[in-house]
């Protein structure tokens, strides 16, 4: 049987726009002369569709789209990810189902039966799970078909269970000669391996064909890589689609040939890639075209401004430069050359006149001589309400520019440096803005070098430095890591061998500003725990996590 | 058996303060002869931890500290609701538990079997359900113990089964001849008359005494009401603790006695009651003692200010008047007056010198004769800057002042009047406002009348009034409450006798307003179905919820 791996990036709720994409590369696969089309987890809506879901007319237009679809595409059997309504209580009035269906004929549905409840994802809130793992037949094969989570279960490569089942080891038990999973199965750097293994791993352990279908795109904070993969029974891959990009590659089972498509080749391209893609698809998906960033002269703004101008074109591309007497000269010159670098607009808007109005009304209780953290937040407040008239007048979304160490530690300002629709790095380490601005570098200079250089300033005070109010990137970074992506305990972080003190308050301004946080604009993710809706943290709260006090 | 029911307010990760509390309310217990003192859900740790359920030091600390409540409490039986870590997989590695102890000797534990996954819960995501429901003997009675949703599944009363078993009706059969359910039950106006009926429907079925003990306090943005109670076998109430207050009632099975405190005697007066503990809870969780708040002359402002000050007191409030040159006279005055009848602080800053700097600077685009939402969002992002100014300066917690239909409809400005720690009214409609700021003036005027009869207007353009931009009140809060709350489609809104392009309006703006909810403050929880964590919608998306296209 020849499969056509359809890795589709649909929009949330787009029935129509997502139908037709599902219409059109159905029709790619009948003239590749595939048997089968294989579309992600719920292509029919998008993943995830969060609470849309409870809404009765989301469902019915899901199953109105998905009717047509089973009614129009003839010719070619088709999986398909889409809503199940459920006849019965007790329990969740919908599952997240998969349907394979032929000329007109709906021949098979399956319930996804591990609903991953954790993190970035919530499907118990919506869905039951399917009870039932049976193999069917189709055109010579005996397929089983799962949904993303229900392959991330097995007992050898995950020795702490998730879940009392392993509907894979059923369906093999059962007989599957051909298994196939439907997934939207969220990036983060390293995730693509993480499921190669798993494939290449099941297929071998069955000695079965294994073809995963993956979504591609981003929708909100989440993004899909795609990379969708066959594996033989060899546990060799034989097929494998583009990463951050729609395709379709084919897979035979009679030959287990298949198409290889390039992907990247490491770790911080996959990073670049993915900002590009998140950019893009969260400002178009949001109905904009056009967006404006804030340039400080630093690191972090620069590789915003470079990942959106690569991903919305530069002439959609905004960077407002806007000094105060703290901005050293060399900022000047740095943010210019990077906007012509790229080919940006590129606008000036001094802030001292904004500022010395706020501080004259305020003279009771503010002093331009006398700095505090009060009036270096009227700064990057007033900055952040410059752009948001920008973004009033040219209809262009704000992009706001803070990194995942400095969020982490609230070294930014709410309203001010945190305003904007989309934080583009809030979930990319400082380490990682060098290496992934390095990378945007690779054929000819983007950002500038001398920003690559400078050492890292908030310039909201005389000569002020990150250095002077933070602990070195290179001793802050990991420590985060370990506390936020491992789930470490300080204790445990101390005795990796890190200064008690240090480890105490870096922990402490992470609990601390838990506040800001909970009200930044949604950040990609790109790492294994983002900040944002997979981590839930109270704001009112006494746990200091210092030694369990 | 004379039993106590000790509805404490416990403060997240606080171990310490919160069993020191348990110790005195135990102790309390003992001095009116209890045999058996009853604490709610989590008490030991407060509810909702969230995602510091996932911390290894945060369990560690509430295992230490239920211990040593074990070993400290002497004389007198407790149950309490703690965090019990699981031996084995499969499964999430603890459960929602509660405990009976008494000298030094746990003596029973049970997990919550059904774990509510919708609206703002999410304890799927972190405990394993219980599986069992068996009574255990204790003091000549037969104890069915269940935790919270346990008792929310009972077929009579909700014949739409969320589980598909009912623990109560597995204790009843299984000859338990007295029922206690321990809780953290978040208020919503009319929650307390729901719990009534359940319990009082559960005693008279199985003709069995029912003991119900909830938390009581804000946490986040959820409030809890306490009204723990007691029903005899017959289903007549027998005890009932204070609304919004720590308590103590007690409750005797072989006499049927208890006591009765007691409540608010309305609706209104429970959300007047809610909004002063929850603020008051929030600020004062979150370290803080003061407030500072920006006042319009509005009703919205005028009601947090006023709810602030009883919460916190008249010193440490503080309202800030921020007039521009589209502020009506009427309102120095009312503000002024505002403040005299709570005996707050009040200090004046004009925004026109710095909206008038920020004109400048954006000359190239803006126009202070030819207004459009640019000009009006400078001048509500200067307020907000000026807020945050007095909160960096003097340590006070903003307090933003939007409502619910405000908030809904998305007339509001991000980074201006949404700025704040706490949005305190923004899940009351604008109805509601006005009934509640009548409750808050019936003893004398705190609230001058004016400000309760005056045309709502933003002031962000000459002669602005809230009606020229929005449908009118009396029409916009029945459609929202129908389209948020009762989840009813636009078609069924219709149907209802409205509008159709009004609705359809109404609902467009609801959609495309998201984003800046997405980044709002904290808001108290007031209604079945607020704003925030309980209503989780994508925002880059495009299902418009017209008639499913």
């Amino acid at each position: 049987m020849k499969i056509a791996l359809a890795q589709i990036n649909p929009i949330i709720g787009d029935f129509i726009g997502n139908g037709n994409k599902i219409r059109a590369f159905a029709l790619r696969a009948k003239n590749l002369s595939c048997d089968l089309v294989i579309f992600p987890e719920l292509s029919v809506c998008g993943y995830p569709p969060r609470d849309l879901l409870e809404r009765k007319s989301f469902i019915r237009a899901c199953q109105k789209a998905t009717q047509s679809l089973v009614d129009d595409i003839l010719g070619i059997g088709v999986i398909l990810g889409f809503v199940d309504q459920l006849a019965e209580a007790p329990g969740k009035p919908i599952a997240n189902g998969a349907m394979l269906f032929e000329d007109g004929k709906i021949l098979e549905v399956v319930h996804k039966r591990l609903l991953p409840t954790y993190d970035v994802f919530d499907e118990s809130r919506y869905f039951s799970p399917g009870a039932k793992a049976e193999p069917f037949a189709y055109k010579g094969h005996n397929i089983g078909l799962t949904i993303c989570e229900d392959a991330w279960n097995d007992l050898d490569l995950f020795p702490v269970q998730a879940y009392d089942w392993d509907p894979v080891q059923t369906l093999a038990e059962k007989k599957a000669d051909l298994l196939i999973n439907i997934a939207a199965s969220p990036f983060h750097a390293g995730k693509r391996a993480i499921r190669g293994n798993i494939m290449a791993h099941l297929a071998k352990k069955y000695h079965l064909p294994c073809v995963y279908v993956n979504q591609v795109g981003g929708n909100d904070h989440l993004l899909f890589d795609g990379t969708s993969t066959a594996h033989t029974p060899g546990g060799t891959l034989a097929a494998l689609a583009g990463e951050f990009e729609e395709d379709l590659v084919t897979f035979d089972t009679s030959t287990g040939q298949g198409d290889i498509h390039p992907v990247c080749e490491n770790e911080v391209e996959s990073l670049a890639r993915a900002l590009v893609v998140g950019v893009g698809d969260y400002v178009r998906k949001c109905g904009f075209s056009k967006v404006v960033v804030g340039l400080s002269g630093g690191i972090d703004s620069a590789l915003t401004l470079a990942a959106a101008a690569k991903a919305l074109g530069p002439e959609n591309t905004l960077g407002v430069f806007m000094p105060s007497e703290y901005t050293s000269q060399q900022n000047f010159t740095d943010t210019k050359e990077l906007a012509d670098n790229l080919g940006c607009g590129y606008e000036i808007v001094p802030i001292m006149p904004i500022f010395e109005a706020f501080l004259t009304s305020l003279s009771s209780f503010c002093d331009k001589e006398n700095f505090g953290v009060t009036e270096q937040n009227i700064q990057a407040r007033a900055r952040g309400t410059i752009l948001m008239a920008y973004s009033n007048k040219t209809g262009a979304m704000v992009l706001s520019t803070g990194n995942k160490s400095e969020v982490a530690v609230g070294y930014c300002t709410l309203y001010g440096d945190m305003s904007g629709g989309l934080s583009v790095i809030s979930d990319l380490p400082k380490d990682m803005v060098y290496a992934v601005s390095r990378y945007f570098n690779r054929e000819r200079e983007i950002i500038p070098e001398s920003i690559l250089t400078k050492a890292p300033s908030a310039e909201l005070r005389p000569d002020q430095k990150d250095q002077d109010d933070l602990p070195p990137y290179e001793i802050l970074d990991p420590i985060l890591h370990a506390y936020i992506e491992d789930l470490k305990d300080p204790e445990e972080i101390v005795d990796m061998g890190y200064d008690r003190d240090v480890v105490e308050d870096i922990v402490r301004r992470v609990v601390r500003n838990e506040y800001k946080r909970r009200q930044a604009a949604p950040g990609l993710k790109l790492t294994s725990k983002a900040f944002g809706e997979g981590r839930r943290y109270p704001v009112a709260q006494k746990f200091k996590d210092q030694d369990g006090s």
